[in-house]
C-alpha cells in the first residue's frame, strides 16, 4: 500500500460558519496492490471472490476483485489525511447512498473528492450538520459515491 | 480481537428463489479491545478522537471512541462468517441509511442480524436484488443500522 498524502501545507482549521455549499476538498492518492486487497479481505470480508484467485476466475468477474469495504476504508483514510477542515475532525453521524459503480481491481490508485452539498445548524446551537458528497476515483474513473453527514462545531466564542 | 463464529453447521446454499421477506440471519460475535480499535483507526481513520487518549479525553466524548468504519468492517466480517446464504456470496450493489446510534467503546462485543426487507428480480433474469436490513449490536444495544442491496443469483437450471 503506497500513500501519497497531499504535499501542500496543512489547511487552516474550519468551523461550521466557514463552510459553504459547493466548497470542495481533494485528497491525496493511495495505490492498493493485489496483496493489500487480499490481506484486507482476508481480515474483513473473507469471500472467495476477494481471496481465492481460482474461485474468482470462475466467478462473475472472471478475476479477483477487492472488497468494496476496502475502497470505503481507503476513502475515509484519504479524506482524514487531507484534513479538509484543518484540526476540526470528521465526525460522521450518518452515511447515505453508497453506490459501488465498478469493482476494485489490483493496482488501482484511489483519490477522493468531498463537496459540501447541504448545511443545517443544530437546534441546540454551537454546531451544525454538514452534508458532504464524497466521490472516490480509481485510476480517474468514479468507483464509489456516497454522502456523509458530519457534525461540525461552530467557531468557539472569544 | 476475539472472534466467535457460529458453532452451528454451515447452512445450505440459498438462491434468490429461496429467500423471503422477513427471513432473518444472526451472526456470531466479535469483541474489539482498545488496542484493536486504536490499530484500526491508526490505519484507516487516524483522528485524535480515535487514536490519542489525551486528546480524546478533552474532546466531545471524554474518552477514546472507535472508528465507525471499524464497526462497519466488523459487521461485514460477522455477516460473511455467518454465511447466511451458504456458498452464495454477499455481493453488495449499494448501501443506504447507515446510522451511527452510539459510539464504539473499548471492549464492546458486537453481533449482527440481517433481515430480508425487499426483493426484486432482475429484468435480465437469472438473479435478483435483495434488500437486507442489517442491525449491529454492541453489548446488546443497537450501535449501527444500515441497508444493503445485494445481487443474488437465481438457482441454476438443471
Amino acid at each position: 500500500m503506497n500513500t501519497s498524502p497531499q504535499k501542500i501545507p496543512p489547511p487552516k482549521t474550519l468551523y461550521f460558519e466557514d463552510l459553504n455549499i459547493g466548497d470542495t476538498f481533494k485528497s491525496g492518492s493511495l495505490t492498493l496492490g493485489l496483496d493489500d486487497q487480499i490481506d484486507f479481505a482476508t481480515q474483513w470480508d473473507p469471500q472467495p471472490m476477494h481471496t481465492d484467485a481460482d474461485a474468482a476466475k470462475a466467478g462473475m468477474f472472471g478475476q479477483l476483485i477487492g472488497s468494496g469495504w476496502h475502497t470505503l476504508c481507503s476513502t475515509i483514510k484519504l479524506m482524514v489525511e487531507a484534513k479538509p477542515f484543518g484540526e476540526t475532525q470528521l465526525l460522521g453521524m450518518q452515511v447515505d447512498d453508497i453506490r459501488f459503480h465498478k469493482p476494485l481491481l489490483a493496482g488501482m490508485t484511489l483519490t477522493a473528492v468531498g463537496e459540501v452539498v447541504d448545511m443545517r445548524p443544530s437546534s441546540e446551537g454551537g454546531r451544525g450538520y454538514v452534508g458532504f458528497k464524497v466521490t472516490t476515483y480509481a485510476d480517474g474513473d468514479v468507483i464509489i459515491t456516497q454522502k456523509w453527514t458530519m457534525l461540525v462545531p461552530a467557531r468557539p466564542q472569544a
